[in-house]
């Protein structure tokens, strides 16, 4: 295989709209399922790409676009799917470690996964010989596989010692309605790519290479909007219709990895494993929709404190205007309510508490009392969930307006590791310290 | 509003790759949107489209790809969402008429729906002033609304008579496990787009419409592949690995028209109402993946009969090549097995019995047992039941040899009438007869 086939990752970064700007978009796993083709009819081919196997084949080339062709890299300083952007299609599936599964175990299994990962992510056909050819023909289509850590992993694998003080459980709020079934997890995987087969052939992948180290506790399927439905400047937005992420801190900023990862601390500290980690917090948050939408627009406006439209502040200007917090309206009442999502859940209402939000949407169907069980699949990413999730969710549960309109119904907080180093697995410094 | 604004349709069937040819893929929706904004900020804009609206607001052009600015039209002489490419994201739902509710409110529903489909598929804001907004920004992306009546709708509408004896109910299979209250239904709506908020947008306003007169009884999600995830000339995959979908009747074929839709019948009779229209066959078919993944990738080829590389036959060629039926290998053995699904499934072997497959992906997570709750929405779509689907199930039933992998655990069978013209509602030529 030529560097070109081996090396398809492009900069996930780049505009996912433009045009694939070279071969490198052809992903080695499309081009063997074309050489397997071949190979039993008795051609044989070269190593001239997957396009020309086509055209080999007598049939039109291949063209992906960068939908299908945009590879995030696997290695790296920090874990993909935390600073990538938002994927089309997510799955989230904890795991627990088997009954006599320990640390031994534990590693072998994050190498195991790793290893997979780097070549799910690559576009590559896994290796084994078991692949259920899901993803073939496609480009790996910004897939995104991350790993993290629940608080009871490090009882689990005897490393309480290194288990930092951030992943003491999250505080209970009065709002919540947690199922424990579906909270926590002694493991987590964050799933994501832009085309829904990808995902699903990485979940499957990753559960089967679970093997019988682990066994699956919960799993949660989600999305967002597709590449290219809407022009680019568009925030996502939720199944209440709102623009949602507007706040998020951008990485362009000078303390964004201060806010977003976890600093590397002096070597030999118990906790140093995660340094260029982060602190996942993940909420599974049911939109009562039913009651939600038959609130007048304008109401809706002045729960969430911007408008509908294009998420600007009730008080004037774009998105990415600043809230005028303390601008009264004629009748002498705060323009922007006193309980309004958008003014609670602000930062500079939190001493600057920062979380960088990546959400994904569910939708599964319809739930026994006749309501979509639709909602949010919340994940935010910080450095500390104590600086981060913890004091805002603190204020919503107090007085934001959105409240009646939402039910947090699971809960997880998982310590996701740094990224890998060729050679490296995801967690290698905690299992192997 | 401009024509060019009102009128953002283009040809579906065209591909779905290349880029926007016109300014008419931005949609008044999006144009809608932004002149909400700039409204509220005193800003008046002209006419000028999309873009320049988004320019004068100083930000970025947006840039639609197809992906979003295609439109499917509505209007016409078949509905939309038979002959559509299959698009990534899909819901199907099935209504039955309430308590009290009978030919009158249907009409009257049917009258609603249809003028909401129609907005919904052009990209516009659907009107009333009580829109969810989940589509905000998105271009229609392909969406089609497409409606179906089921066998007790014509008893709830005193219709016997016009009810046509093809929806007779579908025969019982051995293998069914049928699920009765995700089965049929007064009437049935698929939803497709291939953008998600978009699809889950449609279902909600569809949902809302309904109003007094039915309620749900069931509802799923489906998915397809993203487009751009693969090149053009791919066949869908399905979970299991598949390529499914090779031998479908092509639009280019001159018997199409003749084995999909419902030829028109004198004038007068009782049923020339469905002229033009088409009948759907759902099925809500499980795949027992644990046990299939377990399956060696040759006996998986074996149980299909064609490769699971590119879908050619195990008698060779490509994906398109026919099937060589009597061909034996050295060992004196069929080469496609006597209970290969794509023998048995064969329209020659099946009298020519031919059916437009036009399925999605399920996955709804984890089941109780442990399993995953996924497989095929299968939907097909044939002038006649019992020239399409019936005799090919028959067969599949008594002797397939993916029948121990599959379970059928829902269905539906639904007439579909033909596409309405512009001011008509569809099922006018019935509940108006």
């Amino acid at each position: 295989m030529s560097d070109t086939v081996n090396n398809p990752v492009k900069d996930a970064a780049k505009d996912a709209l433009s045009e694939p700007s070279s071969d490198s978009g052809i992903s080695r796993r499309r081009l063997l399922g074309t050489v397997g083709a071949a190979g039993a009819t008795g051609l044989v081919l070269g190593a001239a790409g997957g396009a020309a196997a086509y055209a080999a084949a007598g049939e039109t080339p291949a063209e992906l676009t960068t939908v299908g062709s945009t590879g995030v890299p696997f290695y790296g300083e920090h874990q993909a799917g935390i600073t990538t952007p938002l994927q089309a299609r997510g799955h989230l599936i904890a795991f627990d470690l088997a009954p006599g599964a320990g640390r031994k175990e534990a590693a072998a299994l994050m190498r195991r996964w790793s290893a997979l990962a780097g070549e799910l992510m690559a576009g590559e056909v896994p290796g084994g010989g078991d692949d259920t050819g899901v993803a073939l023909d496609a480009g790996p289509s910004s897939l995104t596989v991350t790993f993290g850590f629940g608080r009871t992993f490090f009882d689990r694998t005897a490393l309480v010692a290194q288990r930092p003080p951030e992943l003491d459980p999250l505080p209970a709020f009065s709002s919540d309605q947690l199922d424990a079934g579906r909270s926590n997890g002694d493991l987590w995987v964050q799933i994501g790519a832009d085309d829904a087969l990808v995902a699903f052939h990485a979940l499957r992948a990753i559960q089967k290479a679970a093997g019988d180290a682990a066994r699956v506790r919960w799993q949660m399927n989600g999305f967002n909007r597709s590449p290219g439905a809407t022009g680019k400047p568009m925030t996502a937005r939720n199944l209440m219709g709102q623009i949602d992420g507007t706040r998020n801190p951008k990485p362009s900023e000078a303390d964004f990895d201060q806010r977003i990862f976890v600093p590397s601390r002096p070597s030999g500290t118990a906790y140093d494993w995660l340094a260029g980690g982060s602190y996942a917090v993940v909420r599974r948050i049911r939109m009562l929709l039913d009651d939600w939408e038959r609130l007048p627009q304008k109401k809706q406006e002045r729960v969430i404190g911007r408008r509908k439209s294009d998420g600007a502040p009730l008080t004037g200007g774009s998105e990415t205007t600043e809230l005028a917090l303390d601008r009264a309206g004629p009748d002498g009442k705060l323009v922007i309510p006193g309980n309004a999502h958008a003014r609670i859940s602000a930062p500079e209402q939190n001493g600057g508490a920062a979380m960088l939000r990546r959400p994904f949407s569910f939708h599964d169907g319809i739930a026994p009392d006749g309501t979509p069980d639709a909602g949010l699949l919340f994940v935010c990413w910080q450095a500390d969930p104590l600086r981060g999730f913890v004091p805002v969710q603190r204020k919503l549960d107090r007085g934001d307006a959105l409240s009646a309109f939402i039910r947090h119904e699971a809960s997880g907080l998982f310590a996701v590791p740094g990224g890998a180093r060729k050679g490296e697995y995801v967690g290698q410094r905690l299992l192997e310290s």
